[in-house]
């Protein structure tokens, strides 16, 4: 076949600071997933994007030949609105697992199509995963009737959806693209886009545990994500919410899980609370149910409900006990005081020294390591105090993780103001 | 082992406009002639490096790294100066094949380790190779001798000479990575640093149909190289030089080694005269001959025999007769007036089409494929009167060559003023 374009010329074009037609864009990615474009050329190409940026029409076009390059799915045969959550990643971020039963329960379906963690930032999948016997990869029919039957699911997205965006996400992971606004907008967005839900609620990050750490950068990366979803007429939300503290009392993987059940069982850590009932919320009001009660489905059962379901359905025991570390290390505080601050990078990064989480894709997680934190920001602590607990399997792990989480927490002589969890909405319109 | 430094983190460092320590540049370049540091990694660092630059200590570290990747020879065992030429590469530049001769003629060492053309500029290596029975691979025993016994070589620079460089610039062609002044400053000395010269003079281009077009561009890639030379102990020059418009009248390779030989014989076109004596002149006042009478050595006889000598050498036959095309087509022209302008990109496009270059690496040349200009700028013409020949041997390639030179030569009412041909000069001191 002749190819209609040069790639070189188009990593020029880009190096050079222009903007690329939306033919151009088609046949780059149609061309890499081809494996005419090679990798070496799309890391070129990927950094040229990083320090060049992409506008508006770009980003569009990019994600949408992310989606042409695979197939796509839609729920329209359930007969009821479909509603999904998508975080940028976070330190403790468990929130879907109480989100999804909790959505689900008033009727509507959650397709939740998650990833697996790598980094500091934790995976939904590695999370569930602790649940002796429950299963990431369904076939389309088993996700089907989960949604049909549970009202919720949480999977591993398939290979087949937007798989040029699975293979440019494995490269920049490696060249030091990550953190680009056009490309992460449109890896997420391809994929939620090709997943075919009807309404979309992003939970954009800010703050040291984040990706983007600064809030007008996370802010941008919200507004282009909400741009595309509604321009590809999926109704988009998106919050940015503050990731300098983890979220909840557990970082790793069967703590999180324990937290999360806590949370469907009417208890948990106030901020866990707080943005699953705000995330449902949203998604509801998206999905045509602006009153829902969110809080009573919680405290009544009716989330827990769909949960323990949710988990048999996809072969799990939500009775089984979940996996406990052999070893554990206690930080106490080394003066007395208040907790001024506790920082979620230095945790998370702890946290998966001890085993939580993956330096490359094909490393297994260890559900047991983790950190659970006995204090949070404003609590007051007298010396010795506890104030968190690392734990693992691999005693030879602790030195590497102590050390990251050293100084992660300050102790001041003043309660500090509390940072609001939730700090900006962009809320689509129903109408 | 362990790596003492993560690759991402550097190629982060360099996307953020950071300078890479010494330490850090050595490892990079180390563990990607390891293999550790993968294409994909090293692609995306070139396009940071083209993008955000590279101070003066990263660019000789660079280069110093370069060197260390392979082996050094050294010619002291000669008991002569040595000195070498480079050319940045232009339209119809056979300067090496009359300079080599002519200045070994004088009793210097001309250790002339040369390329392979890539894309419209040619290679002084595939011009050779017209000459039947002619060889570009020596070993360094080979080299010795040829400086020894003839004073001069022509020949490919060895796989061992700075190999990090070759696969880093086997890189940056396909990733739109070469026209980057730190990258192309460390790969040109990083190889005659190996090399072992005592001096070096570089004939840097600016131009249409040079790599770097704009002069400025240029005056600062000589710069570098000029610094990086003399930093390493080795007596460097540059002259900037035009290449708007072609060298001589010859494009291609067995063309350009007929102009080569009219030259050497004391005759040849005047611009391609004029820069061999400026380099040559410079070569021998370098190497300790300031009044080295060049010209002469042109006139009577001496860089010929040299020459001859040198093709024998190698095994070619400077008597033999060299190929020529089975198809030709002349372009004459439109209307009457003076030439003032033949652009040098677009000649030497449309001899790579005839097929006098290549595309990639492993194309093969046809030698006796190219372009003979018949007027240059300032010349008078009539309407009707030829131009320029295109020849080759394949018709079905003149259609784009044709295409590729349509509107290359401008003609106008009045005579163009003259360019200069060596416009500045950055004469290393000899004391």
């Amino acid at each position: 076949m002749v190819e209609p374009f040069d790639v070189v010329d188009l990593i020029r074009q880009k190096r050079d600071g222009g903007a690329l037609p939306t033919a151009e864009i088609n046949w780059l990615i149609d061309a890499f997933t081809r494996g005419y474009v090679v990798p070496e050329q799309m890391s070129a190409l990927a950094m040229a994007i990083y320090l060049n940026g992409m506008n508006r029409s770009e980003i569009r076009d990019l994600t949408l030949a992310m989606i042409a390059s695979g197939t796509t799915m839609s729920f329209a045969g359930l007969g009821k609105p479909t509603v999904d959550k998508h975080s940028t990643g976070g330190v403790g971020d468990k929130i879907t697992l109480p989100l999804m039963p909790l959505v689900a329960s008033f009727g509507v379906a959650v397709p939740q199509l998650s990833g697996r963690g790598l980094g500091h930032t934790g995976g939904t999948l590695d999370k569930l995963e602790s649940i002796p016997g429950w299963r990431a990869d369904l076939t389309r029919d088993e996700i089907a009737a989960q949604l049909r039957e549970v009202g919720g699911v949480v999977c591993a997205a398939g290979a087949e959806l937007a798989p040029a965006d699975k293979r440019l996400y494995a490269l920049r992971d490696i060249t030091g693209t990550v953190e680009s606004i056009p490309l992460i907008a449109s890896s997420i967005m391809s994929k939620k886009i090709a997943e075919g839900t009807d309404s979309l609620v992003l939970d954009v990050k800010f703050g040291s545990g984040a990706f983007l750490t600064d809030i007008n950068r996370s802010r941008e990366l919200a507004e282009t994500m909400v741009a595309l979803g509604s321009d590809a007429g999926v109704r988009t939300s998106a919050f940015l919410t503050n990731m300098n503290v983890p979220l909840g009392r557990a970082i790793g993987n069967a703590n999180e899980v324990r937290e999360s059940v806590e949370v469907l069982a009417g208890g948990g850590p106030s901020d866990v609370v707080e943005l699953t009932l705000t995330l449902a919320a949203e998604m509801l009001r998206l999905a045509g149910q602006p009153d829902a009660d969110v809080a009573e489905a919680l405290v009544d059962g009716r989330a827990m409900d769909v949960w323990r379901r949710s988990i048999r359905g996809q072969g799990g025991d939500p009775d089984a006990a979940l996996p406990v570390a052999r070893e554990s290390h206690t930080v106490r505080a080394a003066s007395s005081g208040y907790v001024t601050e506790m920082d979620a990078l230095q945790l998370g990064v702890a946290a998966w020294r001890l085993g939580a989480g993956r330096a490359r894709p094909t490393d297994l997680v260890q559900h047991a390591a983790g950190i659970d934190l006995q204090v949070k920001p404003g609590d007051a602590v007298v010396i010795g105090q506890p104030l968190f607990t690392l734990s693992g399997n691999d005693q030879d792990r602790f030195d590497r993780a102590l050390e990251a989480a050293s100084g992660a927490v300050a102790i001041g002589n003043e309660r500090p103001k509390r940072e609001a969890l939730v700090a900006e909405r962009i809320l689509a319109s129903t109408v």
